[in-house]
């Protein structure tokens, strides 16, 4: 078959071997993944700022077609914490919530991250990812974390309460404290505790009661759907609606509906970076995720093509009433450890909503928020891990100004002044860094061919000779630097006559670098210094051969070190 | 003396060591370097968009003032071409040229650019100005000479045109083409063909008529002077002022004034991205003519004092009626080759120019603008430079494309849009490449101990063992690929039982390296798989130590590839 066509549509390679057992798999690990997503997309649909429904129907043709073009064989996608609080930032400077053009700028949104990571799928940018370092994306989960729990308080406490980032959040629920339900406030309150005991106290209970590991963990999995029955049976039986519960009230029976998208130019520029952020924030959890999935059955995750895979599930979610998605981590190993062997139990999973979209819907009418708040600000607190700040500031401070600073700001400007400071900084770090190289000045080792750091060794040196080696590639930030150094090591000694650079370590020379080096050649020429180079590796070489600079070193190229200071006292 | 302020006042160093031989070179060439201001100065001031006086200005005070904090011998610091673009270009943009409010925001674009060079010298961030690599310098330089002949095109036509980038200017031009005052493009033309041929005709002449080098440099720098005063007694003899020929007109006789910059914060935010733009272009101009100097006398450039000393200079230039100033390459030169020993030069230059201020500012009333324009014109060009497309083209594609957008930029959008698209664009080329660093799977060469390339060698490998081999430092920018790259190798591939990491290339590991290793290693032991690593360097090795990753590592650290493999086969 087409190769390309295969690269393009991993579902005919899959689809072509699939068999009774993989059949029998996939269905039980939708079943259990449908449970766990019922009560976690109405709740992600809550955060966004959509109606309760809209996380439904973003569960649906997303995780479809992601099926089609995705290459893991395990991700679960569809709406995420993360990607629904910068859905909701993104929104609400733009539209006001609750209003018909926020569901509207919500596809838009989807849609145009669908586009870009389409977009960078086909042209194979999903290097730009990269750029999101670790540091950088884990402090910036831990903010949103925090973010998103706070902002879930005021449905706990059922007051109204405002904000993108926690210091408006604080201020706002402050304000508002006088105004609680206690009813809400009590609901929202057990509900919490009674899914925070299923996480940590029942699975020990189960576990001492004999229970397998696969029921023990199915029926921690239930915990949601528990209180969502007991806490919607619960203001049904007592008409607490009535008295200031708030619920999820009447959701539509309904498939996912065809929508359309505002193709509004002036609202789309305003979605650009929101949506660019959404995407590349979302397309790196998914890869990660689906790449720790994969490992553990030896499968490849294609990460250009997992791009396509998430921008035509997002294309899709802007078409069907939803809003942004992407792979969601805890969902995904759910379905890995229930077994998933294909992306058909996605497709299964999507039925499986498909049908409570349909027929439960009603069911959930009396569902109050507050508990949706509960079954969010569970999940998301386990995101939140600080232990990332000891770690990189053990590490290297660079790294821990990074992580500091994205956090710090996502709390305090919130998720798209976080997230872009955080790369911001860590690409100029990077920049500094490499542009303030470690040069050592080396001498031979007593008795042998090799050259060593003569601040640390006791080394063989010649007063006419400067050796200089280079701890990395030499490109524009760096270039300058080295002229500097060269100069000042020169300037001041009157016998130098000879400059080695010792190449080792210098895997490549850019055009600014090379220019440095020809100013470097001629003023050392002016100084009646020689300029040599040793131990330039080939690509480096064959790339020096091919410009004149060669041809007018004052000095001469040698293999080695050794040749190097040999051939200069010759 | 207290080495700290002779750090910050260079003037402390030379000063105490002033010899009367000095006190002669440095006259002599204040004198030579005097003459060539006049006219330079007065037409930078036009093509600033500011009063003829202005220029005047700032060459005065703000050459003393480096003389006091720079640490060049030679630098000759005043307004030079395409600093003087860059202001009228910000300015143009908030405030009317020829109003009072547009000098006033000049004062403050110096000012602003003083504080900022001043604090990144204090602070020591000189590296900043490496992002401008070469090529984007390079393109910058050329295409600002164009948008500055082309800027001037309207004086020697006698007609108004406006914009900032070459379209505007084009369109303008043409525009208005059907106003030409011809006696203002007589004199126009006839102006710049005269010192168009001094620069190229007269030298040969005057050498073939048995001059010395010395006389003949004086009489070809001569030459704007001839124009000035030679079209000057025309207008004023043929009365060709009152036949619509434009004049620089009355200019106050005067030392430079005391000047008060605005505070206004709305301005000085607007002025806060252009002033930063001209630091570090001023600076990287300056900066470079000083080391090129410099290197003849094998005398040394602070960088970071630079900074201050230029900072200095400007807000002088801020106090006392000019406009942003900086080290010029030409006149640095022509400082130079006179023979200045020392920067007393400068500050005699300085007098030389305040007498000008105070008694010949009469006798340019009569001097026509399109002189002040033919000699800007016949000075940028030679800062026009294409053959930097071929260079670059040859070396590396990349930094073509990056001079090659700067260019096109400039011209297109003007100064501000194209340097900084020039410097986003090297950026992004650099984390690009390094984003993708070269991997080699290698094997060893019979009957040695190296390893190589097995693509390009004829190796020895063994089915259980993949050694790869990185020639980059790993870091968040290429962490990711290298986890795509081992997954791939390893998941399509049942046999291999190990996979050696040779990192001699790898100068530094940063924390999301370090994490994307422990990701590696997890996923590679899901699969069985053990991960070694060999050669790892000094440095990189204790960074590793302080952390848990050697604990965690499934497989071993080999002092030498040839170690690794003898070791994990034994």
């Amino acid at each position: 078959m087409n190769t390309r066509l295969i690269r393009y549509l991993p579902i005919l390679s899959w689809g072509r071997h699939y068999t009774r057992s993989d059949l029998g798999n996939d269905l039980t690990a939708a079943f259990i993944v449908t449970i766990m997503l019922i009560p976690q997309s109405l709740a992600y649909a809550l955060l966004a700022g959509l109606p309760a429904e809209a996380g439904l129907y973003a569960s649906i043709v997303p995780i479809m077609l992601y099926a089609v073009f995705g290459t893991s064989r395990s991700l679960a996608v569809g709406p995420v914490a993360v990607v629904s609080l910068m859905t909701a930032a993104a929104l609400s400077n733009i539209v006001e919530q609750g209003t018909m053009g926020y569901a509207v700028a919500a596809l838009s949104l989807a849609g145009l991250s669908g586009v870009i990571l389409v977009a960078m799928g086909l042209f194979r940018l999903g290097f730009v990812a990269n750029f999101l370092s670790h540091p950088v994306i884990a402090g910036f989960i831990t903010a949103s974390g925090i973010i998103i729990a706070a902002s879930q308080l005021k449905h706990i406490l059922g007051i109204s309460a405002e904000g993108h980032n926690l210091a408006e959040l604080v201020v706002s629920l402050g304000r508002n404290l006088g105004g609680i339900n206690w009813i809400t406030a009590l609901i929202g309150v057990l509900a919490t505790g009674f899914l925070f005991w299923v996480r940590k106290g029942l699975k020990p209970v189960l576990t001492k009661l004999g229970l397998g590991a696969g029921l023990t963990g199915f029926l921690v999995k239930l915990g949601p759907i528990v209180v969502v029955v007991a806490t919607t049976a619960a203001v049904w039986y007592w008409g607490l609606d009535a008295r200031g519960v708030k619920i999820v009230g009447a959701v539509p029976q309904s498939l996912p509906p065809f929508t359309l998208p505002s193709f509004s130019p002036a609202l789309l520029q305003q979605l650009l970076l929101p949506a660019f952020l959404i995407s590349i924030i979302g397309f790196v959890e998914s890869i990660s995720v689906a790449q720790t999935l994969a490992a553990k059955k030896r499968q490849r995750i294609d990460p250009d093509q997992e791009l396509i895979g998430l921008g035509v599930a997002n294309i899709g979610a802007s078409l069907t009433g939803g809003f942004p998605v992407t792979g969601g981590f805890s969902r995904s190993v759910v379905n890995f450890d229930a077994g998933a062997a294909t992306p058909a139990a996605g497709a299964f999973t999507a039925v499986g909503l498909a049908i409570a979209a349909l027929a439960l819907t009603p069911l959930i009418y009396f569902l109050p928020t507050a508990t949706l708040a509960a079954t969010i600000i569970v999940a998301v607190l386990s995101l939140v891990d600080f232990s990332i700040l000891k770690r990189s500031w053990a590490y290297n401070r660079g790294d821990f100004a990074a992580v500091a600073t994205t956090i710090l700001l996502t709390l305090a400007l919130g998720v798209e002044a976080g997230i872009s400071a955080g790369v911001l900084l860590s690409v100029l770090l990077h920049l500094y860094r490499s542009s303030k190289p470690h040069i050592a000045e080396v001498g031979q080792m007593p008795g042998t061919e090799h050259f060593r750091n003569i601040l640390r060794h006791k080394v063989i040196t010649h007063p006419s000779i400067v050796t200089l080696r280079v701890d990395e590639s030499l490109y524009f930030a760096n270039a300058r630097y080295l002229e500097d150094r060269i100069q000042a090591r020169v300037a001041g000694d009157k016998e130098v006559r000879h400059v080695i650079l010792q190449c080792s370590a210098i895997n490549e020379i850019d055009f600014s670098a090379l220019e440095s080096l020809e100013a470097i050649n001629d003023r050392l020429r002016e100084m009646d210094v020689k300029l040599h180079l040793s131990e330039v590796k080939g690509p480096v070489m064959d790339r020096l051969a091919e410009q004149h600079f060669l041809d007018q070193l004052t000095g001469r190229v040698f293999l080695s070190q050794y040749e190097a200071v040999q051939g200069v006292l010759a």
